[in-house]
């Protein structure tokens, strides 16, 4: 038995006890909250240690940035775990139930999914917003963060599994790996016997790589090349407000957008007053030819860039002839995440609704919303990108499984 | 492009038609119910062919018996066809919703998977269920069966696809993979870039083979090594009643049971009574040392038959010290199917819907009514034993996703 399979199976043990678990994971939760904030020195130590490494190999600083803890980000990560410890439990809820003709009666009723893996880059604040919200949801979780923040992260889960065994819970509910190899990620991603879902949290490379090469169930997230399409019946003032804001509020973040298709009816009036307010941040715009047309001395966008998730103070532009061509495109280019129509015009919003296949479709209404907190369903795991299981932000919800429970009276058929 | 690929355009194509599709899918699935009957002759014709290819190659009976059409099996074809396109569209429901205080009007709401791939063995009427299934929940569907029963196949693809035409919908919404070679297999477990979810139907070979090596998502189906304990406080009439009907109704099925196990403190009275009733059909028992002793003349189980699924008349019989060492041998080797308990205690029966962790748990019930139709869900595709997006028999709900569609008036964040 490999290391990784050791922790699964301590994991899988964990999750049995956990499951049955009520008030103890509010209890738990509510210990590591306290603890975060009782052991900041420790924390904020150990964190000194991965920046200090970091900055003397050359990190970005924007990477940097992602890295350090402070004591106003550990009070956020305690806050975080106290509200999910508010949160109703997500298991043990009747979805249906209904007694049939032979008088079985059947119960569908969520239960934890089991033994959740996450991957994930260097933002040591994950180790406690992901495990928390699996806890809740009466998963045991195999957390395995990038090697930057290793020390912050292994500081992090000591707390954890401190407060876990204090409120009666094993331990082994939350396991950080030790070994922060690609070897270690590849094991991971093989380990089926014990993992119940393995989720990505990162870049586009990470996530790409876990789905190519993962055999146990993968939960995408996070992926967004969103579009705004400005229809020929837009409102041009709330059209300029909406892409600025989806593009510059926080350029970084996976519901920010990438590019802007313009229908040409209006791409003469509306280009030139979007980029004056985009002017006001200095975004970088890269245009097909009609757009260039209307404004000379931006750049040529090449064909990956309608397939870029910048990242940055950075838009495609495209002038398209239809909200045919515009949805042609939206389906071509799309990661599925988020996409928004400005318009006036009733049946053009209707079918952009209808045809556009993504996470969240908007009309008139900035793609930033798109987030668990604003969607009104709390914090979030993440936002998948995929189909299957969940759609959108993944919360407490979709964190759990359902079974059935079928009480009789000797029934047989 | 690959054959596969084009294949997969053209489903995808197909899907984002069939999204928008309201009354057509039900007028698609009744003309292809009503063709089933008209075009008989020529399925009959086929299956014909298919069959005597296999009797000449050898082929068991039973799966002979799979394989072969009549009549009235079409007749149940065009049946099952009409009961879905009677049922109601799960496509477009409103899961939840609410308006934000930011005066956002969100909604959750289903809309279809996309393109869905099946993978199956040798019965034809797979191709009529699976396909009608897949297109009521607005899902592109590509069927790749097995080679024994190719020409019935094809010809069955070819009704619905003349049946989708006639009522204004792309044929392509349904394609049947000519090459029924293992690459073609394999290819389509590559297909991520058009397939939204691959599910395999049929013997825990190629569901395992699937699993291990699908890049696309899969929905595990069907493998079902059930469990029926006979707790302490059991009515021993009642537990010979349903260990007979679960385990000899249908043996071969999934839902049946594989493995008794008996507490010890009943077991010597227990076990010759059910025995008594099991002999009717001659069933094999093969049982640990302790079932020997009482029952001498059974067969000694190896470790290999706890975790066998047999299908057949057979039965392992392990006699366990409590509650606690059942649900630790079921943890251990279920495929997390169907288990029951047959008791009259109130504790041992919570305790054991509680903690067993399996897809259906039943209390004095046979573990034979895991079925969509007895749950009262409809024709299912399958019953799925795993724990991600759908959990027990799958029916039109678990063909869909959803997605957010969000109504603004201009906001930002």
């Amino acid at each position: 038995m490999t290391t990784m399979e050791a922790m699964g199976k301590k994991a899988k043990e964990a999750a049995r006890a956990l499951a049955r678990a009520g008030q103890e994971k509010t209890a738990a939760l509510q210990a590591a909250a306290r603890a975060l904030l009782a052991r900041q020195e420790e924390l904020l130590a150990a964190n000194r240690a991965d920046v200090e490494a970091g900055e003397a190999g050359g990190m970005r600083d924007s990477l940097l940035d992602r890295l350090r803890l402070t004591e106003s980000r550990i009070a956020g990560m305690a806050q975080a775990l106290r509200e999910v410890a508010e949160a109703p439990d997500p298991v043990g809820r009747v979805l249906s139930g209904e007694v049939r003709p032979n008088g079985l009666q059947i119960q569908k009723i969520t239960v934890p999914l089991g033994v959740i893996g996450i991957i994930y880059e260097a933002r040591p604040n994950v180790t406690s917003d992901a495990a928390g919200l699996c806890l809740k949801a009466g998963n045991a979780v195999i957390l395995r963060g990038g090697k930057e923040a290793f020390r912050s992260n292994l500081a992090v889960a000591q707390v954890l599994r401190d407060a876990l065994e204090e409120s009666g819970l094993p331990a082994d509910c939350v396991q950080l790996v030790e070994d922060t190899s690609r070897q270690s990620a590849q094991e991971l991603m093989g380990l089926t016997g014990y993992l119940d879902v393995l989720i990505p949290r990162g870049g586009a490379g990470l996530i790409r790589a876990v789905k190519e090469n993962s055999r146990v169930p993968v939960i995408e997230t996070g992926v967004g090349n969103c579009h705004a399409y400005v229809d020929a019946a837009a409102d041009l003032d709330m059209a300029a407000d909406i892409v600025y804001n989806a593009k510059c509020s926080r350029p970084s973040v996976c519901n920010a957008i990438e590019t802007l298709l313009v229908h040409e009816k209006i791409a003469g009036e509306a280009l030139p007053r979007i980029k004056s307010r985009l002017d006001e941040k200095q975004v970088e715009l890269r245009g097909c030819q009609k757009a260039r047309a209307i404004l000379p001395g931006i750049a040529a966008a090449a064909e990956e860039d309608w397939a870029t998730e910048y990242n940055d103070y950075i838009l495609a532009v495209k002038v398209v002839g239809s909200l045919e061509e515009a949805l042609g495109h939206i389906a071509r280019y799309s990661s599925g995440h988020s996409e928004v129509i400005v318009t006036e015009d009733y049946s053009a919003a209707q079918r952009f609704l209808e045809e556009v296949d993504s996470a969240a479709v908007y009309v008139n209404a900035s793609t930033r919303f798109t987030d668990g907190g604003e969607f009104g369903l709390g914090a979030e795991i993440g936002i998948s990108t995929q189909k299957m299981h969940a759609r959108g932000p993944m919360g407490l919800e979709e964190l759990t499984s359902c079974k059935y429970v079928i009480y009789g009276e000797g029934q047989v058929r």
